[in-house]
């Protein structure tokens, strides 16, 4: 039986095969490093997802998968140097362990390996459109980034600005790894349009839910301390909504929390915030936006033409992430 | 009649038609800044003179000009930050002007653009190898820059590491901007290859030239002050060729300056270093290595199946350079 761990098993391998090995070692043990950090291969686990649609042969779909995974890592190398994250996956960030050079150096040589990776797709005659597609959701990931780093300081962010936000910054890659795998099998423009939208919508849901379980998540199953980015002021879709239901004097109060920068009232604020939202429904509103993604999400792959029980797969593949999200 | 001065002005077109107008403008802003430095935009040229050599139709190679010197700017923008450089050009260097985060990330997204502007080739079928060209390029450009960083630290570097540090880091990419050219123009594989040589041999004359400018360069017509890479104790050709030449007694007096960094003392090292480098014939062992290499290039036009006055177009101009260098 075909089952998603036995997908991970044939990226793990590949991924083994593919480290780099070659010199200068300064330039490639960072990449090898963060690439061995692990996490859930997400990303090249929906384009062999997508190309497992269309055909069988899926081991054709691992240079693309394994082109998402790298382009990947390099945003998160690049982003964890302008956020001055000490540490990812309970290790020390790449720009912490080897310094800010290596972390840049390493960062776009990735990028262009994720290119390489992608041209080693044997279908030559879908990789000019595969090219594209890498180039059009790499162009979204960094303006996401970009309108991340601009929301920090903004006075005025409304929640289509985040909502636009994220399916930039995080929507899009998720899009883009099941259309190159739907392009790497040679699916006809519709199944690659309805598999791309699955994904960006399903990466809207999953987003919702990380901004959910980030507030009201169990800090057991989900492994943070809860109220991370109410802690840093993040402008998520649960502030933002909460902004636009609050009385005049809940607003007062919601700003007032996010003014603050003060490590010792932190766990005050946390819980402060955290009853405003619940007050204003807020958990609620959210759980609605992010159903009626998934909801939408669904839709497109009803209307895919592949087997229903390859379309079940990655539908229920995707739905078991939901509750841990992105 | 059709001179380089011609393609540069539709070259300059092509850029301001293509400059960055989308959002957000934090991210486009650097980008458009450092491509509106200026330079000879000798990349770009050369990217069209490649496709002259077999097409008239030249403004079908824009695009590929545009995604080399949008590579070149790209490396620019994330070198001088490893460099942290003040200036570039006279003017602030991205990182000085917008911060460190823009300088990645804008970077980042010139880099993406590269390969975006180059897959606007209307040669659809020549596209997956133009595409894998500019990889190829690309990855060499990253190893040839950690070399050179490598390099400022380590303690044995021969001629020999000298040369592949800069065939990757400088001679690559006039290489490769040469080729793209060629296969946007459809040229056959062997004449590919003879431009490429050409451009490569020429790369490695130019930067030859630039580390004996550097040091004997008449200071009004180079533009900068001489001595700079003495200063900078940088391993230059000219340094380990002299290292190689010297008597025990002129070996330790190089060591020896080539371990301060004193500022006081940088105008005294210079004409120290200078001295010992005249006495070691260190100028015309950089001449003669050129004029190999440049030799050696011409021999790759020669082979060239293009039109005379076309390949001397391409060689003048080449050699015009010469003088300044890159």
């Amino acid at each position: 039986m075909t089952t998603v761990s036995n997908f991970l098993q044939l990226f793990d391998a590949y991924l083994r095969e593919n480290a780099f090995r070659q010199a200068p070692a300064a330039l490639y043990e960072p990449a090898n490093y963060l690439m061995a950090l692990g996490g859930k291969r997400l990303r090249p686990l929906l384009t062999m997802l997508g190309y497992y649609q269309f055909r069988d042969d899926v081991g054709q779909s691992l240079p693309a998968a394994m082109a998402v995974e790298l382009f990947h890592n390099f945003s998160l190398m690049h982003d964890d140097i302008m956020d001055q994250a000490p540490t990812r996956r309970g290790k020390a960030t790449v720009h912490t362990a080897y310094g800010l050079n290596a972390a840049i150096l390493s960062g776009d040589v990735m990028l262009v390996y994720a290119y390489d990776f992608l041209m080693r797709t044997q279908r030559s005659e879908a990789l000019p459109d595969m090219a594209r597609t890498l180039n059009r959701v790499a162009i979204q990931v960094c303006e996401g980034q970009q309108y991340d780093v601009d929301f920090e300081t903004a006075s005025q962010v409304g929640i289509a600005d985040y909502l636009h936000m994220i399916e930039l910054k995080t929507a899009a890659l998720l899009a883009g790894s099941l259309e190159l795998g739907a392009m790497a099998a040679g699916a006809p423009q519709e199944d690659q349009y309805h598999l791309r939208e699955f994904g960006r919508l399903t990466g809207l849901a999953f987003q919702l839910q990380d901004d959910y379980l980030d507030v009201f998540g169990n800090p057991e199953t989900f492994g943070k301390r809860p109220g991370g980015d109410i802690v840093q002021n993040k402008k998520t879709f649960l502030y933002l909504k909460a902004l636009e239901q609050a009385t005049p004097s809940q607003h007062q109060e919601l700003a007032r929390w996010y003014q603050t920068h003060d490590e010792n009232s932190a766990a005050e604020k946390v819980i402060a915030v955290t009853r405003l939202m619940e007050q204003l429904n807020i958990p609620e509103y959210t759980r609605q936006l992010r159903d009626e993604h998934q909801r939408e999400a669904l839709l497109h792959i009803e209307q895919l033409a592949a087997r229903e029980e390859r379309k079940e797969l990655l539908v229920n593949y995707a739905y078991s992430l939901l509750d841990r999200a992105v």
